[in-house]
């Protein structure tokens, strides 16, 4: 279950990160359901960044993956074009990650938008590692 | 300006006071443009009132007062009927409100949901005073 | 037809009411279709009547009348409840005037917001007393 | 900050480019917060360019760059795609150019559409060479 102490936890290690890297992002984390459950804009982040970290953790919900692996469905060529547009938008790059629980189950996701795709991620993957169990 | 550490501040307070309460609630805080800074959704409080929460602030935002104050405009036989329709939908209940900069420039608003009308309130108050310049 | 020079005089003496009243509002010009033709928030209106000045005017466009005739109809005991969800929603109090062409053509509306219902109605007024065939 | 006297300013000196060129825009101007403070639809300008205008300077806005810079994200091939379906649609071509006061605050943008993406971009130009500080 995705419990306040978890989504600060994930939200903090996210935000040292970016400082490390000297970027300011949002950080956006989801419950299961795709709820919004905590979120933050680091001073400095664009205006436009917010909806994208929200969007990245709710594809990561929605398809139970990695963000980026929505786009190996409707990449040029790929089996399911125009899939991006399901579900009211969907992100398919880096950024969104599932967070699993021990046992597989989904409980929510993590979204990193305001740096690089690259950094992005790196972000997301610091946030992912401070949720415990 | 609404910061990442007035924000932070706010939301702290507010959820410390929540759980004074013993209830769960959605706090919220925008900056002066009505975009999310920080969010934090306390465990036990319903889906609902993730949008209530938003929307609180939104609507103390988008008309620099307190949230409760745009029903004086639009409860029957007020002059204003439907204005709640407006802006996507208000929140005209108590919950809502605006952050004022000693200048008294409006830098944002916080919003919280989840408990009754008045410890909602109750609750925003504490956030706000926590917001130091 | 709703002129860009119309639009410009109905607009520049709205916004000079306003000064006289010492009110700041937002002005919107619509043309018979209901799109936006020219938009002026003064400095110091809320946010919030941004959207508020637009729908006015709208309802006037999409009814043919003052947007606070469309009150009438919705209003309690009225017959046609909830008529005001229609349309995205309308804003069914004063401040959003139709323009009519000499021979009593629909060409477009405009609506004001910021003010009190009294002063916004007051500068529609003025400003479609300004538009000139 | 975004006056009312800079953004007449920026749609005055807009238009009379446009007029120069031969071709009908619309000019819109928003805020900082994304939130649209002065707007202009030229006689003659195509319906469907009202939306464009605005969206391109919400997109200059949000991602606090030229329109068009958008693209390089989410073009094929680059690291973020499907970009455009966030924020509600970005419009990520030239047309939108983001406003900045000389210390480098974004204090909004103008969005030009109507003529060719040139002409629009030429055009913005001119609107933004007549912000003055």
């Amino acid at each position: 279950m995705m419990t306040t102490r978890r989504a600060d936890d994930i939200v903090a290690a996210a935000r040292a990160r970016a400082a490390e890297l000297g970027v300011a992002v949002n950080a956006a984390v989801l419950d299961g359901g795709g709820h919004l459950k905590t979120f933050c804009r680091m001073d400095g982040a664009v205006l436009g960044s917010i909806d994208v970290a929200i969007r990245k953790a709710r594809t990561a919900v929605l398809f139970a993956c990695r963000s980026e692996a929505v786009w190996e469905y409707c990449a040029p060529g790929a089996p399911a074009p125009a899939l991006e547009l399901s579900n009211g938008g969907l992100a398919p790059f880096a950024g969104g990650l599932p967070v699993l629980a021990p046992d597989g189950t989904l409980i929510g996701a993590l979204g990193i938008s305001g740096g690089t795709v690259d950094q992005d991620l790196d972000i997301a993957k610091a946030g992912l590692a401070a949720c415990t169990f």
